[in-house]
């Protein structure tokens, strides 16, 4: 591909034909029909069947260059552009997507903004989720962050189904919390991270971030599937609206699950993400026994880590369970844990200990069995979810 | 359900225990996870599972109702919560979704609306697509849209895949436009609808819809699969942007094509349309031939008479087809053609006459064979596509 072009690999269920289909794609997404004199008028528009496969199990593959001038520089018009009306007319899976580096709207912060903001260097970062969410008052959230942050929790996430309710919004957790987090940063010398919940239209929306950050809020929680990549973009690129964003994927099994439709994981929460504004990405993972191979999750990550981003193995950790998350030595990661640090039994601090403590041992190449593990928070958690 | 309820029927595939999953979504999706003496205090957040079911082909169904106090009344957050996090655990789709009357953004103007607008009162209202689109300059706009308004089209919109590019804009194409708009009603007395292609992150779409709107804009075309339903909403809540809508069903057979993910098509073309903010819906119509089951289109566009939106049956429309996408007597559709009307012999002009002499002939019960349809713009485009 070229600076100026976007290349889409299709992958069709067995029995389409990839060639057809390939062309229908080029052509019907680009110049549509048009009459053989006009051909040369519209050339530069048109997309181009740059080749045909199979894959091993016996789908059609098409591999189409589109014309970067033939969308807005933002996602939206991409995915009309590469999906759009087509999509209507069968199934159809995108497998990659390349775009010219800087289309779309790059996150400002990724990874070692992160760091950068959090102080954390040499290790993984640590994030918890507020467990449960719906129906705390704001002085609950501000409890928990309390006891999560003086045991030294890096990073605390809103819920995502947590929007603005009767209980609670985003505003009045985040003025609940923000004296919490100066307390911490007190006591510990450490900014601790907030990721706030936005909810609401777009346009609320992208006033509610300004509002937040204004109140002090220094982490935006995200859902791109199902409030558009454009609304991620448009907080990743105003000036008012300068926070890292937590990009979680609800909904994105309906868009990246079926084996025939929508996309791969490795688009829809990769390339996606990179090109949308994300600076960190939740993604279901192997470890935690979501449908997701292996393989998928493991290009996925390198693709996150690659591009700078911060990747957010999500669902299904507890202390015990670190090893499966973590290779030994790796730090580009956010280990990211709800009721598995919430609901220790000795309360979120004593999650938060566990969870250092089984860092350490991890690290250390010490085992992590019950013969071996002393009393304490990282035991307790291994008698009650295993390891 | 009562009225500060959401109810959502979900299909999964068979082997797939929809007692399990239906408590999965109600309890999973809401309170999450919770210490049994937590039980009173989170009632009121909890999910209900209130019948599971069995379809003719043996899928287990669950319905589920949720606490319309659990989101932010905006469908991003209602997508979160209907979907969300469960959609990365498995196949599942929402066949049904009732939401309270007033839940989200509804359409400002609607059917009703655009007859108004228009000014067309007894009979169907007729669209065209500018074609081809992409390449063309502003000024080329501008004169087939003289050609097809001064033979009397009610509307006309761009192509959905025609965003911002180097050679036309939305508002470089308002500007050209907007003087023949002008010129067609002063010579016909009828103001013709032009909706154009709203593209960009969502606060740059939402100013450039507020500009459009300034200089003389009548309606939009938004895609809001691709762009997010909380975009759409924005557009059809704010004073600034108050123009009717037309939303186009771009991408949605990612998330509706398949039968084991998503949304059925009368879910996420009609209920998420009519909450989201549209006065009018673009969606495939087994008349032209796309994978959509009479069923499900007669359903979704049932739904969308009823809320008081213009369904707009699309792709594949010409002159002599025009018996198959319209009962007779029917008046409540916009019928939309792009290349049936562009691409006639004779010219768009042609194109438009041809179409309303089809609807003359076809309201008259008189036959449309090529032994009765005199020489004329309909015989010409009959000879060219066929009845």
């Amino acid at each position: 591909m070229t600076s100026d072009s976007i290349d889409v690999l299709y992958e069709f269920p067995k029995g389409v034909d990839p060639e057809t289909h390939g062309r229908m794609l080029a052509i019907g997404q680009t110049v549509g029909s048009f009459h053989p004199d006009q051909v040369v008028r519209f050339t530069r528009w048109m997309g181009v069947l740059e080749e045909i496969s199979t894959s091993d199990d016996g789908r059609g593959r098409a591999r189409v260059r589109f014309p970067a001038g033939n969308v807005s520089g933002d996602l939206g018009s991409l995915l009309v552009m590469i999906l759009g009306k087509y999509s209507l007319a069968g199934p159809v899976r995108i497998l990659s997507l390349e775009l010219p580096k800087t289309y779309g709207t790059r996150g400002r912060f990724g990874m070692e903004g992160l760091r950068a903001l959090t102080g954390v260097r040499n290790r993984p970062l640590f994030m918890g989720i507020f467990k449960p969410s719906l129906g705390l008052a704001p002085s609950d959230f501000a409890e928990i962050l309390r006891e999560v942050g003086m045991a030294g929790l890096d990073l605390i996430k809103d819920d995502e189904i947590l929007p603005d309710t009767e209980t609670s919004t985003a505003l009045s957790r985040l003025l609940a919390c923000r004296p919490v987090l100066d307390e911490i940063r007190g006591a510990t010398g450490r900014e601790m991270l907030y990721a706030v919940t936005l909810s609401g239209r777009a346009d609320q929306l992208i006033d509610q971030a300004r509002r937040l950050r204004d109140a002090g809020a220094n982490a935006y929680l995200l859902s791109p599937v199902a409030y558009g990549f454009s609304v991620m973009e448009a907080l990743a690129s105003h000036p008012d609206t300068d926070l890292p964003i937590f990009a979680h994927p609800a909904m994105a099994g309906a868009l990246g699950g079926s084996p025939d439709y929508g996309f791969d994981y490795r688009v829809l929460l990769g390339s996606l993400m990179v090109h949308g504004g994300a600076d960190a990405v939740l993604y279901p993972t192997a470890a935690g026994s979501l449908p997701i191979s292996a393989e998928v999750e493991r290009g996925l990550k390198e693709l996150l880590v690659r591009e700078g981003l911060a990747p957010v193995p999500s669902a299904g950790l507890h202390p015990g369970a670190l090893p499966r998350f973590l290779a030994r030595g790796e730090r580009h990661v956010i280990l990211n844990a709800g009721t598995g640090l919430m609901d220790h039994p000795h309360g979120p601090g004593a999650g938060v200990h566990a969870f250092f403590e089984a860092y350490r041992r991890y690290e250390n190449g010490e085992p992590m069995d019950l013969h071996s593990v002393p009393d304490g928070p990282l035991r307790q958690a291994i008698l009650k979810w295993g390891p």
